[in-house]
């Protein structure tokens, strides 16, 4: 099958790709849309060893689910990580953090830039008809901006900093807006962002905010001087919530965070269901993100259209 | 007076220190005994641009106190943050992050390398008669220590790691253990520590630990290589509570803390009323962290002392 290929950094369109098979229950969906996310910018970069199709923000059809024909020819969404079930992060109710894990288009296992992948039939959840292919590959990065209010318990009143506009920034704003949380979004340069916009939020550049008052920052900028602005903008005692991902070491002043006792959470994938809700209900319309399509045939094109600074979703078709 | 003084990164004795004045509500003390502190180490680096006497590790008689007479005659410690009671961080009921506050022999208010100092009397506490000088001069770090535990709720069975046997990380796992935590504390070698060694627990090389298995790691090297072993053997979803503070920067790997939805926490000073309580009991015994003790005139020769590897406490005398 077509897929694209990442091997020793370098990311190249194949025709020779073995079609997935589906292990016990597992089923093979046909992608029907897929998106390009930072961290597959970051995988050709080395983010991590990965080698094999990238992608996974997707959306696709049950082509074939041996055991589970119940699932053939429903439209799905699907949860990246593949489970063991019964490690001691899968028992203590962790699965997403499984220590045997394969992960969609990111570790062992081949992802959505192709015709065909394999999930698990446990990962997969029904798209309802309300929500077109296009928002439909939104489920995955609104779950992981969900994960931050599933880790962080945000207090009425609250001053929330979210650093990053980009398409990540907007995601976790727009999710802690509509969960009732009041937020000032920073970017560049002050400027109106479409997911924020609807609710009268405009970026503002950090020089406007001052120093050391914020409660939470969520910290989305992509770039590793993200976390220092963090820091900068979080009052003592308050937390940082590091959504960023990218393929270089940062530095810290780990001072700072002992004399202030700052806590800084990482925060990775999310529910799923929750943001299928929040889609399926119109809350959150991700459309205004999506600023390119292409066929799959122009993937390397539409990965370097993507790594353009400020560029939003660029969604591929197989 | 007599004092040791910082200043451009050089410590020297001193003759001619002005006495310190008390202000309002403060009092003056007369310093007894002085511990030496890897902060006051790390002051000499340049951790803070701190210009004066250092030392806060101390006990002393109280000298006067303007209008709190009661006190005059009092055998004393002090906490070290002198703080304005009417800033949002103190309004909020975190006086030790006072906007406002300075620091005894740390920030903007001489310390206890001297022969007096000057503290807030609403900082005092007197020490009973069973708690000699010596042992009083650990209330102030045993207090830090026990800040871990105010800061990190522990659940009974998790598995804990404090990782530095020097003073800081002999006194906070001390200070777990007789909280009755379990915990593996990890020093360079396999070694008795004077602090553990009654309760059993002997230091052990990380090597001889799992990676990835531990509920919570404190992370006491005093190093900036603390925090990376520690973000190796902490586990996925764990919490990293950082207690060393040093002058340099640190090199982070942030997709680590990101993937693995670490938490890390920071953590300074603590609670001075429990850690006098676990002296005065008897239940945690700092006397054979004790390796020297130097007369104040001798201070530059006791810092070298201090600054050696692997030596225990220095105190002074004035």
């Amino acid at each position: 099958m077509r897929a694209l290929w990442i091997e020793n950094g370098l990311l190249r369109l194949r025709d020779d790709v073995a079609r997935p098979a589906p292990a016990g229950g597992e089923a093979l969906v046909r992608v029907r849309l897929a998106g390009i996310c930072n961290t597959d910018l970051e995988l050709v970069k080395g983010y991590m060893p990965f080698r094999g199709v990238p992608g996974h923000e997707f959306v696709g059809t049950v082509e074939s689910a041996p055991g589970y024909e119940e699932w053939v020819s429903r439209r799905v969404v699907g949860e990246i990580n593949a489970v063991c079930g019964s490690c001691e992060m899968c028992l203590r109710g962790w699965p997403r953090h499984c220590e045997q894990r394969t992960v969609l288009g990111i570790a062992e296992r081949d992802g959505a830039f192709a015709e065909f992948l394999c999930l698990p039939v446990a990962n997969l959840h029904s798209v309802p008809d309300a929500v077109g292919d296009d928002v439909a590959t939104f489920v995955e990065p609104l779950a992981a901006a969900l994960e931050v209010q599933e880790q962080v318990p945000i207090r009425s009143g609250a001053q929330v900093v979210v650093i990053g506009d980009g398409k990540l920034g907007q995601l976790v704003a727009a999710a802690l807006v509509v969960a009732g949380v009041r937020l000032t979004l920073v970017g560049r340069e002050a400027r109106q962002r479409p997911l924020l916009a609807p609710h009268g939020i405009a970026s503002v550049p950090s020089s406007a905010l001052a120093e050391r008052r914020a409660d939470v920052v969520v910290e989305c900028t992509g770039n590793p001087e993200g976390l220092a602005l963090a820091l900068r903008l979080v009052r003592p005692r308050g937390t940082v919530v590091m959504k960023s991902t990218y393929a270089t070491v940062t530095e810290l002043n780990a001072s700072v965070i002992i004399v202030d006792e700052i806590t800084l959470v990482g925060s990775r994938c999310g529910p799923f269901a929750a943001a299928l809700d929040l889609l399926a209900t119109g809350k959150i319309d991700p459309l205004p993100l999506v600023t390119a399509r292409y066929p799959l045939e122009q993937g390397v094109e539409a990965f370097a259209q993507a790594a353009r600074p400020g560029v939003g979703k660029v969604l591929l078709a197989p």
